[in-house]
């Protein structure tokens, strides 16, 4: 007998009563039914989003939507500025790149949040600019980035400001129309509590006018198909149905939880976190932590990869470790979607059993003390 | 109390022990178990497909396979011959234009298969064609190709054949290596009998090198990318891995069945519908018609939309009418996948209350009994 855990940034783990429906006999995605079930969740996915426009649903991983936003934005040859701080702010210049953009890139040191005085200026140095495209939470660091003050000055001028929300939808505060972002897309595996698969994307009304004068090609993630299949109550390709069986009732959750108290328990899971790890020896990582990842580094003395792997296959316990040139040097506690305060504590015990198999002295149970201490508190 | 039966072409029933591995706990996309996943998947699609060459696993529905298809051969301006006879052939069109080919659309009357003889001329006249596309089987007919002497024709060409075979794959034959078919595309909802979300695409030696040189736009489908994550045991996104949690059982099943006999079993239930529906006095539709759907002329005097819609929303038994300029004039019920003769007989003695109900004389039983002396026969 061994039991799992996973406390990984995507997937994250799915509450049993929104897996069952995934096993449930699927509908027809041309009745009434599926009509019904295309509502709930449209109605649940803008909650989440706190939009008044659609959300639309696409049958793809995070990084299909990714692609949808540029590939519906850009024309070859357009320029953009990407906000990169990380493998994921990366992987908008990759894609940018791929679809013929000319990328002015504004790097951030990782474990930094974009810097928006940057950003300003690049603006300012690049009127032409077609959009701005940035990350809400770096799933990579673990930062979260200020989307509220990139949205005041993104709107002040002709460009779009692009958010990859994949790892951050549902866990992270965030208010699409208040905060004045033109395109947001997600998933289904990070704070929304579903398997992977679908993929979203919504618009503001200034984007929209710049998707219909779009010339780059497109079908399947065309948004104008997509829009024009919302009256009919579906989507233009077959879905995913299962999954949105599954993500009607995850939606159902955090609706009749609410949306602000969802925030604040991620909240208070990362106040924990952070807390646990700094009271293991721990360094945390990221200078402007998000609500949904804790990252912090590792001793040198210790080979993340090993001990990452060491977790999973001794403890049965998944937590994530760096990537790319942060490969082996940082770990990262999730705490993301279904979560509650004791599975973080068995992330510190088992990162603390972890740290003394590969030769740290950690004094028993300080980091689980420490963040007891700080669940006390909030 | 209602029961629900499903004898639509895709979504296809889910088999009980199929749709319960997407409720189990999910597994992390980069690990040991899921290589163990990905390679046992991977066996299964390679048998299925009767391929020596990699299938490529996509998070998309089948449009986003089609894409796919096109997005990694066909470079803007390339011209490209559609073999089209059909809503799907059409969207072979749609998606090429969109991606700015020059189609030349070979276009066969609704209801017969791919002339053969004038695709041979349509390659005499364009040397330059890039690729033809087609249907394995024509969903929106129920006509199945001679994809053996398509791949005869283009196997002399120095153009590829791409092949749909969406609804056909997993139970009607094919062979994708001796019968020479460069990319063949499909989708989890159909014969594969897993719910949708995944979508698959092989690609002959012969045209990986078109692949490598095509200079499209590309990136979530990029079959280069895709290929470079192979020896990893992985996708380069994260994919839906609870439905290929359910592909990895749905294989197997396959592969235990003997995929000659999951063939056979089609034929069979092929010709036993064929009996029935003539023997409720309808004219079958498709001349030459595929093992996985059976279309057929309804009466003049019957509104086929209505009587569909009174079929699922009264009896339970979801059917599909037709598509497109066939509205109301046909009934299709598909016989693919998860299927016996038991679900053939609901669907006969179904059709024949419908046909009562708006009107038309039939004799009872008069399908069902045609469809057994057809069982007894084969």
């Amino acid at each position: 007998m061994k039991k799992f855990y996973l406390i990984t940034p995507g997937p994250t783990p799915i509450p049993p009563e929104v897996a069952a429906q995934s096993a449930l006999p699927i509908i027809h995605h041309r009745t009434h039914e599926f009509g019904d079930l295309f509502d709930q969740v449209s109605q649940g996915l803008k909650y989440v989003y706190q939009t008044k426009n659609d959300v639309f649903i696409i049958t793809a991983s995070g990084s299909g939507a990714m692609e949808s936003a540029v590939a519906n934005v850009v024309n070859p040859g357009d320029k953009v500025i990407v906000a990169s701080g990380g493998s994921f702010g990366e992987r908008w210049i990759k894609i940018n790149t791929a679809f013929g953009a000319t990328v002015v890139a504004v790097k951030d040191e990782l474990g930094q949040p974009v810097n928006v005085e940057k950003i300003r200026e690049a603006l300012k140095a690049n009127p032409d600019a077609k959009a701005v495209f940035c990350q809400h939470t770096e799933t990579s660091t673990g930062v979260v980035n200020d989307l509220k003050a990139l949205g005041e000055i993104v709107a002040a001028t002709p460009a779009l400001l692009v958010v990859d929300a994949i790892s951050g939808l549902g866990g992270e505060e965030l208010h699409m129309d208040d905060w004045k972002l033109d395109v947001v897309v997600a998933g289904s595996q990070k704070g929304l509590m579903v398997a992977p698969g679908l993929a979203f994307a919504s618009v503001s009304d200034k984007a929209w006018k710049v998707i219909e004068a779009c010339k780059n090609h497109r079908f399947y993630f065309d948004y104008r198909l997509i829009k024009k299949s919302i009256p009919n109550k579906e989507t233009p390709w077959t879905p995913a149905v299962t999954l949105m069986q599954s993500l009607r009732a995850s939606l159902g959750m955090i609706k009749s939880d609410g949306i602000e108290n969802v925030w604040a328990r991620h909240r208070r899971l990362a106040k924990a976190t952070r807390a646990g790890m700094q009271g293991l020896g721990l360094k945390l990582f990221a200078t402007n932590p998000c609500a949904v990842l804790t990252s912090a580094y590792l001793p040198s003395s210790v080979d993340g990869n090993k001990l990452v792997d060491w977790m999973r296959d001794d403890l049965g316990v998944s937590v994530a470790g760096g990537q790319e040139s942060l490969k082996g040097k940082i770990v990262r506690l999730a705490h993301m979607g279904y979560m509650d305060q004791f599975d973080i504590l068995v992330g510190l015990t088992a990162l603390e059993t972890g740290l003394k198999k590969f030769g740290v002295a950690v004094p028993p149970g300080k980091g689980v003390q420490a963040a007891m201490e700080a669940f006390a508190a909030v």
